[in-house]
């Protein structure tokens, strides 16, 4: 069976580095790989040619498709914008629409590029953490929400933080399954001694850890978890979390190794159909000017086809692939250090394109 | 008027690291300053000795006092407390009884020390950020909270994030305050693209900034900020922002300079009466061995003086005194060097004495 690829560049840089995942996938297509494509608009690219950033015509077409390939959404041409319609509201829809709700989001160094952290370089060479974050509950979507008077009428604003069972078992269960794979260490990161929603999280994280008694599990506080990320990163293996510990935890640790240009995300439903997509943002400072890393994307593609696809083989040919033209010294801006040649998203896309 | 400190040592290194701020505090009694001190019980000590970890008795005694100075509370002698006994709800409570809702935590580089951070030499050289974290609002005290069920018939756990307009405004105008004695640049750090507490925050505070037209404002989001406080730390001044994200940067911001045990905190109230602590933990695993650095807990002497008792000059003594120690050589286990002399809590306590 074909597998049908929606690909949504987004906005400013999205469509750069997107141009060159598409080479990637030309190549794989033409070597026999079963895949087929269409493009779709996402974000600011979505609102201005459709009204909406998650518009009809995307949401059909995500629905039909068996994975997605994202490059980036939203940009200061979007600031003016009413608040339910700028691009990031169609991030948070598709995610919610279509269930996405494990992300993963690896935080490594390519050793090639070790010296670009900001990290002494013994902390974080051969750093590999995998971080899993929640992505369709949390206060991210909680009722109720908005305005408010207090209880001495004032104006407050107001959200709601929650997790059910089904929500922290799934993603759970995702987590054990990935430490298994690794190393068999999973750290739960929660804020237990504080939240009501930490306190149930853990609760059940430790009833679904009574299914994997191979992997040591382990608990620690949001706050040492973003204060042991910068001081001992490579103490960490899988880490689950919550969706906005997540946000800020996976955040931190993509800039451990100094490349974020280097990092693929995925975002995967019960049924591993997923969002791929970097885990830069649209840099709207470099767009237009074939500055961008396109690696981030072209490794989402390596995930793509080893999450959704189920085909590691081709997945490590691409991460081969990229680990080659580092080797050979192909740098873009992001990535170079002084004295490095530097080159452009299209010369890296071809650099990848003739390793493979 | 002599100005009246309780002292609250806590539990494990607490009572070892307050021991020295009392060799330091009777020094300068000596030399002429009003101050006088009692003893209380916060944290686990005050559970064992009267049953609460903030006993009435606390409660009674922090409220008439000038300042309270704090060691640290927690450790596991008291993981089988019930929850609403253990040792950091007395924190919670004396927080939120007292009024303390402006948390000052420095982040400080030394430069004697600047080796001992994780991150590059020259990302954290003559670092000083300032971080202001609200401290009794926000997801820590909202309500409702507790278990609940969802439509479909789950348990779930929940909280409530809010913020209203006064809380925003006076935690606002501190900062803008400091910022003003600084280098007039303020970072608000919110997450405004998802959480309606966020966004109504970010109102609140652009009003405020309407009254300090001379301090340059911005905004970033939490995930960009734990990113940027380790790509670029000195990008920073002073930022001010919620109690949970609060938690969150400042403990990550903490490491950066990778001397957790030089950095003091102060959580003041709206007539500056304040609490001081070192931000370090209680440290169990080195309790009773004469290893703790005294020396964050002094300069929390040196924060109290500034904050609480207007008296600039004791606190840069204080300070000198610190900095002087370490031109010294002295270090204790946590600072220390390979090759360095390592001395001990009571060592280190006598060596700033003597420079005092
Ligand atoms: C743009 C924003 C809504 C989004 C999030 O917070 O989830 C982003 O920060 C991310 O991590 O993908
Ligand atoms: C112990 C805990 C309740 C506390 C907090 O989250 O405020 C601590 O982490 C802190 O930062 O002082």
């Amino acid at each position: 069976m074909t597998k049908k690829i929606l690909i949504l560049p987004g906005d400013y840089i999205g469509t750069e580095v997107l141009a060159e995942a598409v080479k990637v996938l030309e190549v794989l297509k033409a070597g026999g790989e079963k895949i087929a494509w269409t493009f779709g608009h996402l974000g600011g690219a979505a609102y201005d040619a459709e009204g909406h950033p998650y518009p009809p015509s995307t949401q059909k077409a995500a629905r039909e498709a068996d994975a997605i390939l994202l490059g980036a959404v939203g940009g200061p041409k979007y600031d003016e914008v009413p608040r339910e319609l700028r691009p990031e509201r169609g991030l948070l829809a598709i995610r919610k629409d279509l269930g996405l709700f494990a992300n993963l989001r690896p935080a490594r160094v390519f050793e090639e590029l070790a010296d670009a952290s900001p990290l002494k370089k013994e902390l974080i060479s051969n750093l590999d953490i995998l971080i899993l974050r929640e992505l369709t509950g949390d206060i991210y979507f909680g009722q109720p929400r908005g305005r408010r008077k207090t209880a001495e009428g004032h104006d407050e604003g107001f959200d709601t933080m929650h997790y059910s069972r089904p929500e922290v078992e799934r993603i759970a269960r995702v987590a054990f399954e990935a430490a298994r794979k690794r190393s068999r260490k999973l750290c739960s990161v929660d804020k237990e001694n504080v939240l009501d929603t930490s306190r149930f999280w853990r609760e059940v994280v430790i009833e679904v850890s009574k299914d994997y008694p191979d992997v040591e599990l382990s608990h620690m506080y949001v706050d040492n978890a973003a204060m042991q990320l910068v001081r001992r990163p490579k103490q960490f293996d899988v880490i689950v979390t919550g969706n906005i510990f997540g946000d800020i935890l996976s955040d931190e640790a993509s800039m451990l190794g100094g490349s974020i240009g280097m990092l693929p995300s995925a975002s995967l439903d019960v049924n591993n159909k997923g969002m791929y997509e970097p885990i830069h943002g649209s840099a709207p400072d470099i767009a237009g000017q074939n500055k961008a890393n396109p690696l981030a994307t072209i490794l989402s593609v390596a995930m793509m086809f080893k999450y959704s696809f189920d085909n590691a083989a081709v997945s490590d040919r691409i991460e081969a692939a990229v680990k080659k033209v580092l080797q050979q010294g192909h740098r873009t801006g992001d990535i170079a250090s002084s004295g490095d040649k530097v080159i452009g998203t299209r010369e890296m896309g071809d650099a990848v394109v003739a390793v493979l």
